[in-house]
């Protein structure tokens, strides 16, 4: 496997309910293919439970590490809303009410009434935070130097991701193509293999799958060069059919 | 929130068609859950890279962590699959081939001239490492000391689980109760803080959803004991109904 990364990230997905398996992540896999899609890799996630010290811990090990770091979750209005108060620690700054943030989440709201001390709790953020656009319910996103922190309900992620995605610098976005084959994995092995050896620095990888009861796998070709990647795919076709099968690209 | 672990565990997934959002992963939910019902609290998640160094890191720090490691991924018998000879180097032992594993390998298949060099690979682990039954397809995976190494392929890490799960050590597990309301976080944020504090050793979670367009939230009570779960549940009720709303519990 050749390493290919240029322009790198990572994500912390910050919440019990998805350790618990109470709650079912769509965010890694959004964010994998949209970040996919700007040039820019991810390379780890973490999935951590609602503590301080991990929170801090894991932020702190993978902002040094990677171009961009991605949290989601915990930033609501209720007791176990931690991430606001534990990425400020990580940076060593104050949490702040920002007036900005405090307008924004004053006019998501009829009435003053209606602004409780929970709610004006999404307008704490750590001193020095860039807020994040928030079109669906004002309250926003903050990020501090490469740390984008962002809420977990999916609709609400997403749309604040499609408000900011312009600003991140992607590398080269990656071209790919995928065949399909009811081949089981066993006798793609040793041919594939030699296929990765021609083309050294393709990421080359076989996925396999059960279906209707047989073995099949689904072999990815990645690379920033669709020349690369056409040849690559070329010889996969071949070696399918080689095998006395049938190769499907969509 | 209060630290309510006993047994632990974590979870490594291998797989850079994970990392690039190709593959929604779903062995994640199927562990939590079912080690959530033994008594063993899932701790933290690691999803990264079909990378050696990458690999042993994350083994190596999550194996001294917790009690017990599951990995899933790479464990097939294509080049991509490296995760046998990662987790013996993380063990700083040889990669050897397992003369039941092999047996078990040629076992799966008609003729001889089935068991390729690839397939054979599907033998050879750490030294040292117990074997785990694979209903399905028989290629076993195997246990190093307290890490359990799974295939990706979500039927057979599930049927694999299924087969050792009795052997696991759990803790006390856990008693819940769901209530689910439509009335914003915001709302809640403050009596739900109260409720916490007044169940300080119960776990409270709010899990914030928009569905129709109207904003709820779904509260969990989680404790070892069923009167303490029903004690907050009851207090949980009570605070929704106050606030105007109906709380709904299936």
């Amino acid at each position: 496997m050749v390493d290919l990364r240029k322009v790198t990230a990572a994500l912390v997905i910050i919440g019990n309910e998805v350790l618990s398996g109470r709650t079912r992540d769509a965010n890694l896999q959004y964010l994998g293919e949209n970040l996919n899609a700007l040039g820019i890799r991810l390379m780890e996630v973490r999935v951590i439970p609602d503590v301080e010290d991990t929170i801090v811990d894991a932020v702190n090990t993978l902002r040094a590490r990677f171009d961009y770091v991605f949290t989601t979750g915990g930033i609501g209005p209720t007791h176990d809303d931690i991430t606001s108060a534990s990425i400020a620690k990580a940076f060593g700054v104050e949490v702040v009410r920002d007036p900005e943030a405090e307008r924004l989440v004053r006019s998501n709201y009829a009435t003053p009434e209606d602004v409780t001390t929970a709610r004006l709790k999404m307008a704490d953020v750590p001193a020095g935070s860039a807020l994040l656009n928030n079109p669906v319910s004002k309250s926003p996103g903050f990020r501090v130097e490469n740390v984008y922190v962002l809420p977990g309900v999916p609709r609400i992620m997403q749309a604040m991701f499609e408000c900011f995605r312009h600003e991140l610098l992607g590398g080269e976005p990656f071209k790919s193509r995928e065949i399909t084959a009811f081949v089981p994995e066993g006798e793609i092995g040793g041919p594939l293999g030699e296929i990765q050896e021609r083309f050294p620095d393709a990421d080359v990888g076989s996925y396999p799958f059960v279906r209707e009861g047989r073995f099949g796998a689904a072999l990815v070709v990645r690379h920033p060069e669709q020349t690369v990647v056409d040849a690559a795919a070329e010889a996969i076709h071949d070696m399918i059919r080689n095998l006395g099968a049938e190769p499907v690209e969509e």
